[in-house]
């Protein structure tokens, strides 16, 4: 069920009525920055992390966040109390405002919106993901803007081919895909690509859990040695960990869900 | 003076009140893409060639765009005869439209958009503009998507130095500049790229003037060759053609506006 209540600016508005006007720069010129978090039993995981994100986004990007984080933080709260979804996602939007010439920045918008969690179907967790690869660098990769671009473009795509998603790599050098970073496992060794990268929280989760008889690395990777990997997974704040069991029609290990991604998965759902 | 209406998926609003939901593909992925020509005494410039490339950009993104040409050029008509701005620019504007789960387009909104024509200072056609080069291709860059991530990100920086634009490069060769294409004039030749660029509409008219003792001529070139060039210049629908006079804080030529710079903005002019 869709969240009654929006926040815009800090103050709350029913969700029907929740709109913005159209010299917005994020619609102009798709500059803006968000994050996203999600709830579970009605708490926020890891909302200090994502707020460290957000703040940091938003000033990589020279745009004001109007409320700082004690305000951002009860205007979270408040919104939570009002919409009552104990288990869903919240996203924070701060876009470039409104613009006199539909190209210098305005004073940013800020918007709180929040989401019911898909989770993944019973079947992805087993059978796992089919990616394709895709030679892309995200602009400014390193900072959570809204630049979804080329990821939007190719959804279609995916659809008509039954893919779940794309795997970004820049002339056979893996980084991540459009909204998840990306693991692989060797025999000793769970191994997440360092540059060109989103550093996502639940990532960051990862790199500091203790899996019997495995290292976990960050270094840069190519398509051959993910394809000669026993196992691989994404990991993202509403997935958790999913395995990776396809990559441009090649089978990756034995194509299930291997030992190591179900244990990240249970570590994670343990931690969370 | 601002526009009094604005046009929202074919329907005039008040400016004031013509707002977008905030769940727009446009507001969470900078999913979009626009067109943008002027009216010079009421009468819309090159309107067939804008409309040509912002159908064609709509098509390249799977964006509907609700209206058909016919339905666009009423609309458009409309909005012209109500706000009576004869010289003025019109922005059509195509976003990703409503989506659920932020993330998967929805129905686009079409919207149409009057703005005032800042013609440039009488100082900027003598002494020409700076620029500063930046390493930089755009996603898609000959698709009119709204991608402006890191132009508009790097005009705070060029207000603190003094710089009027950006002039993009891939490792040294020159493309476009995030609003304009852009020129050299050498010996015998006025040459302006061919890769990594949008093909602005202006551009194609420049490709098609006869100027005395020069070729015109298509070709990808570096930042090596533009600084022996004798004249360098910009084009773009609100400008016409501008000089470029220092980039990276290095003079072009001799500093000033060039003859043949000068032609062309006289040719453009009459043709328009």
């Amino acid at each position: 069920m869709a969240a009654q209540y929006v926040s815009v600016n800090g103050g709350l508005v029913l969700a029907d009525d929740a709109k913005i006007g159209v010299s917005d720069l994020a619609m102009h010129r798709g500059y803006g920055i968000f994050d996203y978090f999600k709830l579970v039993d009605g708490k926020p995981v890891f909302i200090d992390e994502h707020f460290d994100r957000f703040f940091n986004s938003a000033r990589e990007m020279h745009l004001d966040t109007g409320l700082n984080r004690t305000q951002l933080r009860s205007t979270v709260e408040e919104l939570i109390t009002m919409n009552n979804m104990p288990a869903s996602g919240v996203k924070l939007l701060l876009t470039g405002g409104y613009s006199e010439d539909g190209y210098k920045m305005g004073v940013p918008n800020l918007l709180v919106m929040q989401y019911p969690l898909n989770f993944p179907k019973e079947n992805a967790l087993e059978s796992g993901l089919k990616l394709a690869s895709y030679n892309h660098v995200r602009q400014l990769p390193h900072i959570k803007t809204i630049d979804y671009l080329a990821a939007v473009r190719l959804h279609p795509f995916l659809g008509e081919n039954g893919l779940d998603d794309i795997l970004y790599h820049k002339n056979g050098i893996i980084s991540e895909c459009p909204r998840a970073n990306f693991f692989i496992v060797t025999a000793r060794e769970i191994i997440t690509p360092t540059s060109n990268i989103l550093k996502g929280i639940t990532r960051s989760k990862v790199l500091g859990l203790n899996i019997d008889g495995y290292r976990v690395v960050e270094r840069d990777f190519g398509l051959d040695e993910m394809f000669s990997a026993k196992e691989a997974f994404i990991t993202s704040t509403t997935q958790y960990a999913l395995p990776v069991t396809m990559v441009d029609g090649k089978t990756i290990g034995d194509g299930k869900i291997g030992t190591v991604t179900r244990q990240v998965r249970h570590q994670l759902y343990k931690l969370i």
